[in-house]
């Protein structure tokens, strides 16, 4: 452990770059919140200022990443918390629909547009898959911040932002095939079947489970069962989960929504979670704004490329998704497509395995790094705008809405 | 963000990793605990179970060194935040001496028995250095746990131990330029100076500003203003300590003391500090224990020397530091004695610089960590003996106690 103790300016630099991101992070949350827009996109902005793109005082680093890796596993396990399986059910079907809507157009519309300005197939492919998942950590955060996640419309979004993200991956592994030039459907298939299979698994068994062992859990000599039991399922699935070929954050979101009904009115359990969320997550948002290069949009045709894809991004998700969500009011269904908006890490991370790949130029690179924080960017103040006065159920009410899921759940589990 | 993203069996394996510590460490912990033994001697035989010495389940990685080096940054900002500077001025003068005595004679020690064992001259002052720093972690925690940090001798042996920790890195610092052959006097001197300096001044300086500049951080927007102060504070003084040339555990202390008046009773903070501390620090002792190789222990030679080594280890601060405490009845005599027997993380560090440096042989690297294990796991169950019984101050009585001392303050700052 030499980080500790040597007195190394190298390791220094690493505390230091924390603390610079912690501090910028949290002064432009600060700012944002008295200028009554959402904290986070103050924190991706405090990245792309104090990024390679602009100051230069901090570059990415596999520290950074790893806390960072932490604080998106950590932000999807408290979502889980919030997310009581009976009201996922409840908005199961709405949830699906959404979600494939929501994955078609942005598909075929980004591989158009990367056809147009002169990508190769496989290029393009990429392109439109960047353009798939949805970044449901951003959504959940301005959701929570306004304490909105218990919304019928919330539930909906959540569902098949996770959705979205078990279709993107399953993309993202067939392009990758593809641009290998093996096309192996079985192996595709068996991978799609074993991750909805888990998810459906966990979702059905994992939440009655915990619901039977919570009495056990009580009786432990250790300080803070709960929450060591919250740690060791959230770290357990996030792996299992990438053995199963999802994504870690799935696994997270499923550990705390496994948790939600038995730790439910457990302040403690919640508050403890708090400090591990509010420690890591910044570095997660920060990171992000960091990944922004600015310097290759000296290129017009690249500006142009980028405002267009994003433009569409936000377009076809915001089309696809709301028609998703017909039968319900028009403004319910605008704020399903625009808290399908942003694509954050998940676009990032596509594009990022096609140049990892040699298969996308960088200019396209960067045109799907643009799209992916531009669409993180514009989207929370919208949400903010189309979500302002919407209020959660009222307590009493709630329970009287479980009572009701509780006898579906029993059926179906 | 590969890690999260990509289905890749090489990320998979750092979250399994770490899913085999958190188990490991709860169910040893869970089991000391029953057993009435501390659960961090547990945590560390966790270590020893799953690590290279014998499961192989575990080996030692970038990944899981930068959680248990947050994990030990966090346990002393708790240890801090349960330190208020009153009580330390209260108890510095025997801190002091406690230190001082407890570092002559082990280091002296260590250099003899080192050199009767054939060690070289330089070899045999790095074994004396590995004996001399104290590891204020396992004390803390298992006082902590018998809820009794609040005592004076609790007080005298963090005080002690932190001093002990910047008296070791100075002789760590001339030990390595020793053995360089360069010894530049003015140099240690300066980075003494720095390192003594920095400390006192953000005893005496730190808790002051934040009791003042409390009332504004309650004025924040951000959510949890407090705990945020806590991390950028926690975060600065550790990078900052490195610089001056000190560990960033001391940093991360000062910055939990220099708080610790100013979140008196703020529970909120504290339970958001604990959810932090909850999940990296089993990650630190877990790490501790699976340093341990026990393959290099089939020469018998080896086995005496590494034994007679605990022992001087033991004996020496034992008698070093209980002599400092001279004039306590000695009951409290013993039990300062035996709570700055740990060696553990330090004395790993001081054997891993030689062994980089390449001036000890593996067989005295081998037997060093030997004993700062073995050391921290036979303090803990003498500490819970020779402190059984005590009791806090009754917290009226504490309140009484705390005016005064704040007057004594007031005269010294």
């Amino acid at each position: 452990m030499p980080v500790l103790f040597a007195a190394s300016v190298e390791n220094a630099a690493i505390l230091l770059d924390l603390f610079i991101m912690l501090v910028a992070a949290k002064l432009m949350g600060e700012v944002f919140e008295r200028l009554r827009q959402p904290a986070v996109v103050g924190e991706i902005l405090a990245g792309v200022i104090i990024g390679p793109s602009l100051l230069r005082w901090v570059e990415p680093s596999n520290s950074i990443n790893v806390l960072a890796e932490f604080g998106v596993i950590f932000l999807l396990f408290t979502v889980g918390l919030e997310t009581k399986p009976n009201a996922i059910f409840k908005v199961g079907l709405h949830s699906i629909v959404v979600a494939m809507a929501g994955v078609i157009l942005p598909f075929v519309a980004g591989y158009f547009i990367a056809i147009a300005w002169g990508g190769s197939f496989v290029e393009s492919i990429f392109i439109g898959a960047a353009l798939v998942a949805t970044s449901v950590g951003i959504t959940a955060r301005v959701l929570g911040s306004m304490g909105l996640l218990d919304l019928q419309t919330s539930r909906i979004i959540l569902g098949a932002a996770v959705i979205d993200d078990i279709l993107g991956l399953i993309i993202l592994s067939m392009v990758s095939s593809v641009s290998q030039g093996e096309v192996n459907l079985s192996g595709l298939l068996k991978t799609a079947t074993a991750a909805i299979l888990f998810t459906a698994f966990i979702a059905l068994v994992g939440s009655r489970t915990m619901n039977r062992l919570s009495p056990m859990v009580g009786r432990l000599h250790l300080g803070k069962p709960f929450f060591t039991l919250g740690l060791i399922l959230c770290i357990g699935l996030s792996a299992a989960s990438i053995y199963v070929g999802v994504a870690a954050i799935i696994g997270s979101f499923l550990a705390g929504m496994a948790l939600a009904e038995a730790t439910e009115g457990n302040n403690e359990m919640h508050q403890l979670t708090a400090g591990v969320t509010e420690f890591l997550v910044p570095f997660f948002f920060v990171n992000i704004g960091m990944q922004l290069t600015l310097t290759v949009f000296q290129d017009p045709s690249i500006i142009a490329f980028a405002i267009l894809l994003t433009l569409i991004a936000v377009v076809t998700k915001f089309i696809g998704c709301g028609l998703g969500a017909a039968g319900m009011t028009s403004r319910e269904m605008a704020q399903i497509g625009i808290g399908m908006v942003p694509r954050g890490e998940v676009g990032i991370v596509v594009a990022q395995v096609g140049l990892g790949l040699g298969v996308i130029a960088p200019s396209f690179f960067a045109a799907v790094l643009f799209m992916a924080v531009a669409t993180t960017l514009i989207a929370p103040p919208f949400i903010k705008i189309l979500f302002a006065g919407d209020k959660n159920y009222d307590p009493g009410q709630g329970d009287n809405n479980e009572t009701d899921v509780s006898d579906t759940f029993s059926r179906i589990g």
